[in-house]
């Protein structure tokens, strides 16, 4: 095994800080770095002083976590390798063993050829890997489903009963924040809408247009549910920091302020609320709910709105601290506590709220899995805090990356409109990758609807047209090959896997 | 009166070629050019030999028309004289009386002071008057209705009585239809929503959106009217040709290929439908109605729907036949052979499109004025029947902007997005402009919903943001001072005139 987990160590990593002291905490630790492409357990507790931690999803979130890292991480090793033999006789078959072997990928022959030319193309030959593996992942994820997450039944029966018909989560384009509903809340991937931009400055225009879909499914067609159920729309923005390092690691697109951040974020879901009320009227609203989250650990503040459903940057739960607090009690007594803890942090009156703070509560309790799993998996403290992505994309959909630091993802449908989300995705893989002498791979992702014919053919033209787009604004990048694309389609009404159709740029 | 209607005489005006004869027809003509601000009725019919015909409606749109042009076409002889008349000492004098007297404008202190400096930079100058004498039309229309669209009530009722709750007008960019929906078919401005793309390919995606708004307000609000209501949506596609010189005066964006145009049209409307019916399903569609506008003269061809609703390219009436087949004829006599060569046109078994084809008779009727208009007066035959547009408009809403050849109109949220529309306006006026020393003259407009807080503020973004993609997408010309834009907005909500914001760029 090459350089295992090599993105751990990349320029933004820090060392190693040992996380807060917990009194009564009888979990095993495991001191090494992660990166096997054999999973295991090895090390790593089966059981946690939390009675609401689920150990056993940590252990299915944290294989998959491993075994599609590790296939990335693989590239850059071997593609050393490779410029090192590149003038052997036998560089072909070097080449084919370790692509087969330790990339587990079967290229095709047309992108065998990229190896066969006079000099080797190791930029080429790199961007060529990690879309393989993209694809490869992909097909597994929509295939295979292994974080279960194509049954959202429950989750949506859960939403209802609490009184939300749909959710929208908008985060950080940040890859520390790919993970947020899959691993940090635990919900299905195929819940919530996710909307990544750069310091969670979504595009309120567009919400409000996703806003109208789902209303006008609810009376046409009673999908979710009718529009005369008295449920709401939640929309979560989501803000982050750093609290081991809060000057450096936080929210790049804020200025690692983390009082910015979250104040900027709360600025766009007011805005949001705004425009649903004042524009439809008729008692048209949404609820709306601010979560903060802690990089280092996966811990988070949840702003719990008050009787009145408002949302403040004052007023909060940490999960942490309710970690830390509920160790070691029962899980009725736990849930007591965190349900206390909220209800007393939204206000003394809560009975106006006392859906929302059940929902605030459920997160609590998911949340507190993840805690543990970074605790279990990772020391209690991400090595990777800062970035370590492995590529950037840009468009919509992207189901498949559920994975914390595997792809910094800018939500757009234009690069004119997207721009500011993706400088910074390029900034921070100048550090990445361009400093080590690897081009930046940029995936494309335009989803359609199946069922819509043409619909196919314009996410295509829309494809083509963002790449087209990007290589012409980053044209410098572009003509020395350190700016490499790929464009995917994907249905959107299934659960088929991406597609990858011929781009204009080589 | 300096240079009177230069733009007639644009290197893309043709030598006026005689109308076909028509049988019985008493109408006087005017031979002159119109340019003149002050408007006349001397040498114009003020009757028609078509009792169909509203000739007083004609008289004003008329005047409206050569007040507002002439506005414009001054601005050229002024800069010529300025240019002529720098380096004399009373310069800043002629200057002021050039500008009160013939443009009718006053500049503000800053506008004048491009007059001021060392050396009188007519592009800049040329520019600035452009956007003012823009400004002050939108001022005009919005504050005094000169055209009397700001009462859709009527129109509204008719559509609604005929089965459709609201009309969405998609057309080409191209300048010679500006006029199509308040002259051509005579609709109140304020009715249908009109979008502008070059070759008329408009985007079925943002019309979905679109339409799904439009379905959440008669479901949430009752308006237009209530979703019970089994009225349609009626989307009218109108592509263009030349009689006259159908090779070279037809739609560049098809080569000036008629049934190219035709047929792209009619395969947006058909995409449009289907994207409605499959994804909305439970009896979710939209009519479709397809016209073709004969830009010599404004006749058009209706593609008059079958029995079942469908648009063929083939089967359509022609209102120039129709118009002289019904000269002489009372009223009644005419729209009774109206109707008969509708209802021919649609089926034998018409009585499931009854309403649509009385639609299209009343759209009939409506252009038959503007035919009798171009006879009266312009002798039957645009001089300009090629391209003389003023300025280029870019982004949505131009409400003020009603008039054959006064913009070319591209709707775009990017520049991204609408590239294609905007290259064929830059080629445009290289031709217009840039070959005779003119800059090109941008307005951006962003309009928004002033009963939302921070809508206007998101217009503005947005507007400067296309201001930017312009500015960097033509920097050669907007380095040599070639290019000048203009951002505006305007609340949508209301009857106000459009709003000059400080743009980006000098």
């Amino acid at each position: 095994m090459l350089n295992k987990g090599y993105r751990k160590n990349s320029m933004f990593s820090r060392s190693k800080v040992k996380p807060p002291a917990l009194g009564m905490r009888p979990v095993k630790r495991h001191a090494g770095v992660v990166g096997s492409l054999e999973t295991s357990t090895e090390g790593f507790s089966s059981f946690s002083c939390n009675a609401l931690v689920k150990v056993e999803q940590n252990k299915i979130l944290h294989d998959y976590d491993v075994r599609i890292k590790a296939g990335f991480d693989e590239i850059e090793p071997v593609v050393q390798q490779l410029v090192v033999q590149q003038k052997r006789p036998d560089f072909l078959k070097i080449a084919h063993t370790l692509i087969r072997d330790n990339l587990k990928l079967s290229l095709s022959n047309e992108q065998l050829t990229i190896l066969s030319k006079d000099s080797f193309d190791s930029n080429a030959f790199y961007a060529e890997c990690v879309f393989e593996q993209f694809m490869s992942m992909s097909d597994d994820f929509f295939r295979n489903d292994p974080l279960c997450g194509q049954n959202k039944a429950e989750a949506e029966a859960l939403f209802k009963r609490l009184g939300f018909h749909a959710v929208g989560i908008a985060a950080c384009s940040d890859g520390r924040l790919a993970h947020f509903s899959t691993y940090v809340l635990r919900l299905p991937y195929s819940f919530p809408r996710r909307k990544f931009h750069a310091g969670t400055l979504f595009d309120v225009s567009e919400s409000v247009r996703n806003w109208v879909f789902i209303e006008h499914g609810r009376f046409r067609e009673g999908v979710p549910n009718s529009a005369d159920d008295p449920t709401k729309y939640l929309k979560i923005a989501v803000y982050h920091y750093s609290k081991s390092d809060p000057q450096h690691q936080g929210c790049a697109a804020h200025g690692s302020d983390e009082h910015k951040a979250a104040e900027s974020a709360l600025l766009k879901l007011n805005d949001f609320k705004q425009a649903i009320e004042n524009r439809f009227g008729c008692g048209s609203t949404i609820q709306t709910l601010l979560i903060g989250i802690n990089t280092d650990d996966d811990s988070l503040k949840i702003h719990v709105p008050n009787l009145y459903g408002k949302v403040c940057l004052q007023r909060f739960v940490e999960t942490e601290t309710l970690f830390l607090q509920t160790t070691g009690m029962s899980a009725e007594q736990a849930r007591l506590k965190i349900r206390q803890s909220v209800d007393e942090c939204g206000g003394r009156s809560h009975e106006s709220m006392a859906s929302m703070n059940s929902l605030v509560c459920w997160f609590i309790e998911n949340n507190f899995s993840q805690i543990e799993y970074v605790r279990n998996y990772e020391n209690g403290f991400y090595q990777d805090i800062g970035h370590a992505e492995r590529f950037i994309g840009v468009g919509n959909g992207f189901e498949e990356v559920q994975l914390r630091n595997l792809s910094y993802y800018s939500f757009l449908n234009t690069v004119e409109e997207g721009l500011n989300d993706v400088n910074i995705g390029i900034k921070i893989f100048t550090g990445l990758n361009l400093s080590k002498g690897l081009p930046i791979p940029i995936i494309i992702r335009c989803d359609y609807d199946g069922k819509v014919p043409g619909s196919r053919d314009r996410a295509q033209e829309k494809a083509l047209r963002i790449e087209r787009a990007l290589h012409e604004r980053y044209q410098d990048l572009s003509r020395q090959g350190q700016l490499k694309t790929m464009c995917t389609l994907r249905d959107n009404t299934s659960h088929k896997p991406s597609e990858r159709v011929l781009g204009l740029v080589e």
